[in-house]
């Protein structure tokens, strides 16, 4: 792939059926996804890039025509930090997305009709096993780094503590082993936000109006928790904006006016039913749980003490930002304690920013020394 | 009145049309209020207590067969800290609320009709001035203390500021001057949950189903911001409850439950054109820009300059609470510092409690300790 010209989302068709978390088994699987750089021929010199809630595969570079890159574009390409010139770079859409990955709007091929909420539960989990299907398919034998912000770091967690073998590094960033009580709050009421809409009729609006009120106001909360409140104060405080004063409860302060567009044009390019799904496998992400519960790290057919060996070989990033009140930098710092006590050897970052979470989509010249850094620091 | 037993909300009719301060003038304007205590042949003993978002005239004790006091019983009573042995205690539904007083699912007397979105906007100062005909028709002269906590220490902060001449004293709670970016944009995305319901029909549902679910998502959204961080991960943690984990997207987290339970409650009792009606008028609150607008503070006949020498025989009580991420203590020091400097003695106090927002409700003795000792110390 020439890194210079346009990319384009490629798709995969999985020709077994995929057994979810759940025990539900899905036919037909496609999994969409871009990748830049090439692969070496041993196929070990692979970055795996994990987006985020609303994020897809199109991570970096332009689509044809296109006036905007990948949404994280400044990270990835030739001499940047996931350098395409040494890194064979792989992002894909999750399951239960809306980017080409199957999904809640995707065609049941045994009733010719989109899933809606007959769709299987999605976990963090379900998200990494398909991108291991898709690395196989490639080529990958193993990962040089995997790395992703917010759900995208849970996601580099899930899979690095799942297969000790698979990865030599991660970078997670602004992220969480585990949702509190007031994380969960946040999503539960962009859920009920969507559910309490009438168009979104038990899930089944596909090829009707969706429930566009009801997923903009889920977005419209989720941007509230993306900012810091003190970078809302400085681009937005009180101003007022327009001269419709007078229409009672149209926007009037500038803060009313960016919230409303955010929900408009997030509902023109996501699945009010893949939010609830993927939300959810947000929100039930635990990650000590999950090593626990199915008796992993997962040693590839080796004993499970030499999976913790090999843990020892390892590094890790962790990086946070000051004012993300999303997840918090004491969210990171746990998250770093727990890969040291795995053996990993992390390093953990925060980053002076007003940004807020959205910071890890944002703020990349600070993001790209840190992971530059960090990937050149990696043991040949 | 025998604070003994039951109370009971009583109504006032007025019988001249009520200017707003959109300039618009309502006829029939009706005030929901509660009095407990006598007044003095002077008239000079009164006590003004100030409602929040969704509370009403219902201060204190209990209504006839009811099983819960008004939401401010354990501070208001005989020997409680708002005395009713020595104060004549009086709390009022708000203008453009739905517990009594006229706001807009009231009747109006021109159609005969609700009047839904035909309401006139209404403003913190418009509350004040309906209570300030309560207070005239009751007889009042002057107040020993006005008094409340939120949107209530927003009306306490207006009429004190507005009517030096008037109170001896304030006690503002957990409020602010004015809204910053972040908690407008609270505030629309519950108004935007609101109208986003087509049930909400523009305004026109009385008699029809009302907007429940955009309702209840608005108060779950506020809900959160009531409640500290901590608060909510030692409560709810992320322990799960009931058997429908299966029932894809139904609450299954504590927290979730909790949230639903607050919504659905809510929708009982409050109107939604209220709701939006109500958090504009909060958002829109801004004291200092208020008092200037108008050329306040009001003389009552006086000069402006002896308005001010009075600020300086007065006394007040800020107070707010460590764990308020809502009106943070940061924006409680703002309202001491401004009263301050218009020469009035304050003292601010800051209760170190994990109840967030909520707490000017639930950490009533540490509240009373505060309020009575303060009502103790005022010049006779």
């Amino acid at each position: 792939m020439n890194p210079q010209g346009p990319v384009k989302t490629q798709i995969l068709k999985v020709p077994r059926p995929f057994r979810l978390e759940s025990g539900d088994t899905l036919e037909g699987l496609t999994i969409a996804y871009e990748a830049y750089g090439e692969l070496s021929p041993s196929g070990d010199n692979a970055v795996l890039i994990e987006h985020a809630l609303s994020g897809d595969a199109h991570a970096a570079f332009y689509h044809e025509g296109a006036r905007k890159p990948g949404w994280w574009d400044p990270m990835i390409g030739p001499g940047k930090a996931f350098d395409t010139n040494r890194y064979f770079v792989v992002c894909s859409n999750v399951i239960g997305g809306c980017s080409g990955t199957t999904g809640p709007s995707s065609l049941n091929p045994a009733t010719g009709r989109p899933y809606g909420l007959t769709f299987p539960p999605v976990t963090i989990r379900d998200m990494v096993e398909v991108q291991r299907l898709l690395l196989a398919h490639l080529g990958v034998k193993r990962l040089r780094c995997v790395a992703g912000g917010s759900m995208g770091g849970m996601q580099t967690m899930q899979l690095f503590a799942d297969y000790p073998f698979f990865a030599d590094s991660f970078v997670c960033i602004a992220s969480t082993m585990r949702h509190s009580a007031q994380q969960i709050a946040f999503n539960e009421v962009g859920r009920r936000a969507i559910m309490a809409d009438p168009r979104w009729n038990g899930g089944n609006y596909y090829g009707d109006v969706p429930p566009e009120g009801g997923l903009s106001v889920a977005r419209m909360i989720g941007h509230i928790t993306y900012l810091s409140e003190r970078m809302m104060q400085e681009k937005f405080g009180r101003a007022r904006k327009g001269k419709d004063h007078t229409v009672v409860f149209r926007p009037s302060f500038e803060v009313e006016h960016y919230l409303d567009y955010q929900g408009v044009s997030f509902v023109r390019r996501f699945d009010a039913n893949s939010y609830l799904y993927i939300t959810s496998a947000i929100d039930n992400f635990d990650l000590v749980s999950s090593i626990s519960q199915v008796g992993r790290f997962r040693g590839e057919g080796r004993a499970r003490g030499t999976a913790r060996d090999a843990m020892k070989a390892k590094k890790g990033l962790v990086v946070a930002f000051t004012s993300d009140w999303l997840y918090p930098p004491s969210q990171s710092r746990e998250i770093a304690r727990f890969f040291s006590g795995l053996g990993v050897a992390v390093s953990y970052a925060e980053i002076a920013t007003d940004h807020g979470h959205d910071a890890f989509l944002t703020d990349t010249e600070a993001q790209s020394r840190l992971v530059g850094n960090f990937l050149a620091s990696l043991p040949a």
